[in-house]
């Protein structure tokens, strides 16, 4: 998923105007409406993998429409302390009201990479995929998932509306009335649209033998034990995938890729972001 | 700052459409259009300081007008886990629907407010308030501002706009025409809107005092010792406040607060946010 | 999928401020500001499915939120020349200035839902359904769709995002570099989000068995004769579903409905759409 | 009216954004991120009139600003079967991804051009002139109406504000209080704006006379008999127009604009519009 | 013209949010978010004519949904100094949020409104009707134009499309090509929409009566002397109307209105309008 | 603080929308699509001071992209009648379309640009700055407060949120709970956040020293003599800077300006502007 421009420059142009940056009280009282111009790198000050140059060019473009923007890298490049990942010449003035701006941006999305890649290194040897989840930053969940791929993971669902996943709620509304695992799949299939996929949560192998019975795509085995979902790996029937999912972190992960689930799920990926420590270095010409 | 609605509404709104909340195929292919329905209680999981629960509500209303929200805590309780935080009764599917971004949103802004109450707790007995940074998610900077002042702490600027914050990139583009901190700061007072405060960051005592000579509102001291930091205080001159700023955390904003600075800005408050775990209990009525 | 409230409205505001009915100078030079109550009928001309009501609605009590709207019909309903869709209670001037905002949409609805339900009518003792296809009036997607549900059809995939449709250029492109269609497939799903399903047209029978052993989710059988659709089918292989695709019409519709695919996607539906004839009798109070 | 770009930019970037073309999984997981370059050509596959180049142009470029969009033909020129309407020159991803964006609206917009090409063509040797109505879909107004300028039609009004038309239930409310067809138009013009024109709706020749020497500019007659529109057009005063409407159609409209009318309006311009099949011929570069 | 709520509410949020009324920084730091509730008058401080009630009220309740309006007023009414024009009963911080928005929109308002009244005494005992022209404020040209109304004036054409008036430059262009005043209003209906009247700006008699002779509906005179006006009046043909345009002030305006022309416009009433002074008076319950 | 492109763009698009500059019925039905082209100058027709040439820029070019617009002069600079303000070369058709709005805005900022002149004029010799208020035009404020920028004056604050500025009404509220002046100046300093200043009106001079001696930053000393305004410097302690407020005109300002006070705002600047007269002189070519 390369970024679109079109989204890019709306998310950038909203940045920019939430913090006022067309009256930068700063800059204009001190360098104020001199036509200085100045040089500046981004400069990764921590280990990392790196995602957003071109969200960072946008934020220095959209203020001085002429300035150079010249990246080192590409997304997805590892960055060390000291990595210089692309440099900026044009209007000091603009590039000083537009620094937070391509900072938080970049900050958050190298950080979302980061973490993904970390993720992606315990799984290594295993068929297990890293994926996102829905829980994104209100407003930037596309740059939070294109940073997830940055970093060497896949993307879950976009919003509610790409993949059906019937979840424990939708599971005890439909209980009420009688239904079992695989008659909750079979209701979904008749009434879902044919085109996207099924994918049911559940708790133990009962009932992911029952969804994959009934023709889950998907099926996302819950909180359960590795030595379940290993068991649930070994049943499997068709070509349901099964997902791992619940409370998994950097500790848990390399164990459960080895159960030989398809897909393991991190919230954490985007819901919790330490922002990686990237720095604007900057000399007047 | 209490959140004004037409704000709200138009975060929750966006939210919403982002994550095709009107088009929710699994709600569609299980319940349906279905009149079943709900309640649903948001209990928190971890221990905290809840902040948001006005844009919980207006996330569920937004899908299920009739819905009846019952709050049963205010933005800035404490929360243990169990802690039930507000009853929501209306149409399971609107419910369903509205959940994670109900969540994404209450997550965040309560995990901004416990983590501003963890450095709170950290300083009391000295005089020094725990500030933000502009380091927020872009489009979500009023909410976490918000939720910061919900966690005890206060605001720093809101934006560019609102106050002068000259920093070391500033600095060096006018040292290079020969100026002394004192000079820019004089500099900056001429030129600036007599109404807006002016402050300026330095990195050694002899800058400091030169500033507060000159007149600053507020000094930031950036990436001081503790040390440097008590004897910038004894020195102070005039009204001028005096800010601790660089690198601080959890382990070290006691000692600082112990200097007698005013104010001490936490970056980390808002850039790296670990969500406040909260989940969604639901009974079909 | 119910018509979210949220969508309805700003499809409903933007056509109203499209057609400056805030400034309506007929209503205004002869009804003028008098508070005038009239009730209107809204009335069907032609038989047909009546598709809408709530967009209806909410173009009235735009204008007049005081309006008392009383529908008789609920979507879906079949209509006669003569029956009584909806009431409406409140300003004449309200009335009359949302009138064309109001049938405009009501009646493209209408019509597509009327048009969709005399395909389906022709697949009837068969295990086809008629879907739509992306050929919708910019804008409109949701409403445009929701009126083909209405009709007793159902969704094609709602945009690029949720569903993948390896097309002709597509397959084009990929056989430059010696790919065969079971490669493309393999070749998309090793690059696809787990979650989406994969689609791939085909214009032979034996691609469509190429595709359906590269485990394609659905295949397209594009502008094939009702012969060798029928043999498509009978040599279907695992879990694949069989789309009909090209050209069809009212006329052929029947005759591969029986020939057994799954899937007839019909871009008429949505793409000419003769809108239903529906008026609105009005009477003064 | 030649369209202009800052609205053509917002209905193609609004349309995008519907088929969530920024996010093509199709494109993503075939062609991907590589650097293919394409030529595509449109290619009409019916005989009919083109309108809407500027539309498709537009939309392609906006997914790659540099592709090279060379049109061969110009709005309102005739095309038949084969007829190479533009070639595009760019990346295969983004033709790909724009392509149904594209052909929609040329397809809607030609589609148009060639219903009313076809209603002039019976008009020809008449002085009648075949106009629009506001029976347009919501949101694309000023290209529908654009499109009938380039089919050689003429508008009708743009919206509510730009003249006066006064119809049936105006007419009903004024006649509650006594007013007859003169009454209503010289009440009409003591309370219209000056600059704007007063028409309005009759449904026989007495009441069009009346209206005339009320002052009326334009005459609606409506649903009325050829021969009464003939004397209706005989017995004309002043500088009145004289608009036939009322369901017209092609079978009927040549014998309308022999009666002497001076324009024909017809709502099935824009209101049930049959699509010009256009299709997009590509090959990889 | 009534002014429609849609628009009303999206004037006063855009003026809310340009304003920060969702962060009053003096409000939360005095009153804060105590639940005072206060009563407060909006007074006139000069005579004149008010307009904008509706505005107001809006402003407010934005803030505050629960707060109670109460105009003693309505627009077109006549107000002295001390004159009650609205009782507004609600939250004292809303109240004071929303006051400068409030203010600045019924100021402005209002002074159009008593300036326009202003001419509209003028011109009594002639048939002269004051207008106003297109230039207003970017923005607020609705609530300019209601405001002349609402001063007893009317309307000249909303914006370029609903009126053509063919001024000096285009008459410049056309005459380039050899064509007379009567040859460019002949070319104008010929390319116009029927729906819309034709003007055309002249600089002396004969010019005046070849557009009338020429069928044009409104004829500007413009500059001209009340002598030269005068005569163009009795040499009147047709239906065409006169309008007097130029530099028109108060002291000119009653001799202008004496000539018989049917329109005076006056850029004035809408492009330098001095407020009229009017202040919240507030008192806390 | 120069303008901000993007700022610039959206306020010129929102005005050539409203003026449906898109739709120029006169520029279609005279010069038409032909591709005559022109010169045009902008010439002021008054003395005063220019301001918003790059919002006259903006406007020529957002209708004809290849317009080449060649400035005379910089904002700020004086002009005498007849003075060139600048040259456009482009589209006939797109210069007279976007006339109006270039004009209106041009107008209006060189307005206030030239009254905020005079005053400055008035203060020569002495310390006084004229600023501004919030009393400006809701949608322009941005606009408003350059264009004071460029006639010599200052700024008062943005909005709401960038100063805290306690009114009467604030005090009255405060009063009831027993609080003098230097009370609820101490209380906004406990509540304010610590970046932004404290004013505080004040209407004698014990209330003006009560809050300089409680910390004020600014005291606006409201509608006092200026006998009453000198006494208050005389006695002004610490670094409180005094503001003169309430009906200051052009013959009083100088008066007041001597009395020593700091800052004299005046809300006329902005709320009661005239439009400096400015022409569009045209030259097909």
């Amino acid at each position: 998923m390369p970024l679109q421009r079109h989204h890019v420059r709306r998310v950038v142009a909203n940045a920019l105007e939430e913090d006022a940056a067309f009256n930068d009280a700063t800059t204009l009282a001190t360098i104020g409406d001199s036509q200085v111009q100045a040089t500046a790198q981004l400069v990764a000050k921590q280990p990392g993998i790196i995602a957003g140059i071109q969200v960072a060019e946008e934020s220095f473009r959209a203020l001085d429409p002429n300035a150079a923007f010249t990246p080192h890298l590409t997304d997805g490049d590892p960055v060390e302390p000291g990595s210089n990942i692309a440099t900026i010449d044009g209007s000091a003035a603009a590039i000083l009201s537009a620094e937070r701006t391509a900072l938080n941006l970049l900050q958050r999305m190298s950080g979302i990479a980061t973490l993904t890649a970390k993720y992606v290194e315990e799984t290594k040897g295993t068929n297990a995929t890293i994926v996102d989840t829905r829980k994104t930053a209100p407003g930037l969940r596309i740059l939070d998932k294109y940073s997830v791929l940055t970093g060497g993971g896949g993307n879950h669902r976009m919003s509610l509306a790409d993949c059906i996943l019937i979840k424990d709620n939708h599971i005890a509304t439909m209980q009420q009335q009688g239904k079992t695992i695989g008659d909750i799949v079979r209701h979904a299939r008749a009434n879902a649209p044919f085109s996207i996929k099924i994918e049911i949560e559940v708790e133990n192998i009962a009932d992911a033998i029952d969804a994959m019975n009934a023709g889950a795509d998907i099926v996302m085995l819950d909180n359960m034990t590795p030595d379940d979902m290993r068991q649930a790996v070994q049943q499997r029937t068709g070509t349901a995938l099964l997902e791992a999912s619940g409370g998994i972190n950097l500790d848990t992960v390399h164990q459960i890729a080895q159960t030989g689930v398809d897909i393991i799920s991190v919230g954490q990926l985007t819901h919790s972001v330490p922002g990686l420590d990237i720095s604007l270095d900057f000399t007047v010409q």
